[in-house]
């Protein structure tokens, strides 16, 4: 692989691909044969691949969360972000996470700024046991404006083929179990800019009395990695579909996962919404319909179970760390052809 | 995967998923499990992970390359471009490829422009049986200017691990093979660009005489991918190392391949230079040595091999198509510890 500077500080560019060598080899596992530097990064698959295996890979950015982080010069985080919804983009078809590569592009390199990016990005493959196994760091002049960059991340997960879990079994009955989010994840954030700055006024380091946070830390609050919690229910066949709550919120997303004929219903009021969501509301008197079409409410996961499970799998989470998870709803016949959420209260 | 727009536009957003899924399917080869609106991309290993296999992967951009594309109206070859160097990338460790993903992003969506890039990431995918089996494309207002936008791929391949080629055996008297170029490939836009726009002051639909073409063909011009002239070699055992040769020329890339305590001795004039080298040079009073670190001067890949498969190789390359492979030099023993090229005349 490739971890250079194809612009014209060719010595920053070396110096970052030092300190990003260091940060890199910390979240290498097993299979990684390559050091960065060759061309391509080796993974060995070894027994990883049993019997029928799948890989399962996305492709995801942080979208203009990035404006925060350019803001509050906290550049820490993002790479967590990235990697924790990459993780979950894949572990919501039974994937668990290989490796990773990152795409950085900035108009100038800056690198203490590039080297604080792939800091969150190792931190993020750590905690997720996935090896940060190449990048692109691109330099390209007039691209971007002084200070600002973009990050994409690639993510390559293997699950076997019998432990797929594409929502092909979900059936009417089955119930929806939500996993509680972070905050924003990374999504929504076009939106919230334009509330907290615009509207409000607020300046990024203001204190929220609400939220007893600063803005920054509120709005950077990281993606969480549900891997740690899924993981081990992803071996006692409970699980019959899984939504990952990114753009378009619940709304938009858990479609993806429901049968022809079938329609979520997601009862209001069985969880907390996150403060930091009935603040943005009140404060950007926005609709309920555009709030859950926009975020994700204070649900990050959703698992979609059968009725006669719920207990067992609520009782797993519990026990694997996640005493949060509510039963949110359920699965029922629907007149129309195409999936879709309906919200009861 | 996820093509979504993160942005404002649902509506062109939606437009362009649907147009991209159309582009998408025209890829898709037998490993492919999954359709774009999964979360992840499926690929299925099935009867290629057969022994001891290994993944691999490279992630990388156009670069400048990019401004090209932008002065000319003409965005169908950036995605042939993009998939051909991921390709390349992954073939120099004796990897075939199995599917790519893209990360698109721009300012605000032009569906238009999103559609031809598309086009040329599936063109390129197909015309190397590669899967487009997922991307994201990403609205992010006030990140890029109108009309512009980034564009990264990511590629995933696969090779035996007794197949892999990663330089081990490169050895003394081995030979440099050389692949012709089909011009700057993705590398040396700053400098190019400096040189024609700046220097020259041309505009981009200029004749240039000692071309004869445009300046946007003569710098649009595709990189080649070199899968299907190399891929007859992989099974021969005949290679024991392989460089793309992309930002850093000759003089950066073909060191990364070569055991400590030797150098490759590369005879000048062994090759036809590309006019369009001898042109820029010219034009741009280069100096030799920065025209060697810059460019590809004509030269995409070389192969190492030992000096008695020199004639089985080149008879090789001939039958698949590649009758300009020459051989441009060889391995030498080196007092200094650090691989290096030197040049000789």
């Amino acid at each position: 692989m490739d971890y250079k500077s194809s612009g014209v500080d060719i010595e920053a560019g070396n110096e970052v691909v030092r300190r990003i060598r260091t940060l890199a080899r910390g979240t290498y596992t097993s299979g990684v044969l390559s050091d960065l530097g060759s061309f391509g990064g080796l993974f060995s698959l070894g027994d990883r691949a049993r019997r029928d295996p799948v890989l399962v890979s996305s492709a995801d950015g942080v979208g203009t969360k990035l404006r925060l982080a350019f803001m509050s010069g906290i550049h820490s985080t993002i790479g967590v972000d990235l990697v924790n919804h990459c993780v979950n983009d894949i572990l919501v078809q039974g994937a668990e996470p290989l490796f990773f590569f990152d795409y950085l592009a900035t108009g100038r390199l800056d690198p203490d700024v590039a080297v604080k990016i792939v800091e969150g990005l190792a931190r993020g493959c750590r905690e997720n046991g996935c090896a940060l196994l190449g990048g692109e760091t691109a330099e390209m002049p007039g691209f971007y404006a002084d200070g600002e960059y973009d990050v994409a991340g690639f993510i390559v997960g293997l699950v076997e083929r019998d432990r797929l879990i594409d929502g092909q079994r979900v059936a009417v009955g089955d119930v929806l179990i939500g996993l509680p989010s972070s905050g924003l994840h990374t999504n929504g954030y076009s939106l919230a800019r334009s509330i907290v700055f615009e509207r409000l006024r607020l300046g990024i380091d203001d204190e929220v009395p609400e939220l007893g946070t600063t803005v920054a830390e509120a709005l950077l609050a990281t993606h969480r990695s549900y891997l740690r919690v899924i993981t081990p229910l992803l071996g006692m066949g409970l699980v019959n579909g899984m939504a990952h709550i990114t753009g378009g919120g619940i709304t938009d997303n858990l479609p993806r996962v429901l049968p022809d004929g079938s329609e979520a219903v997601v009862r209001l009021g069985s969880w907390d919404v996150l403060p930091i969501f009935e603040w943005l509301q009140r404060a950007g008197a926005v609709p309920d319909a555009d709030m859950l079409r926009t975020f994700n409410m204070g649900i990050g996961l959703i698992l979609i179970v059968p009725a006669a499970a719920a207990t067992r799998t609520l009782t797993a989470l519990a026990t694997s760390g996640e005493p949060g998870a509510r039963v949110i709803g359920s699965i029922q016949k629907s007149a129309d052809t195409a999936a879709r959420v309906r919200y009861e209260r």
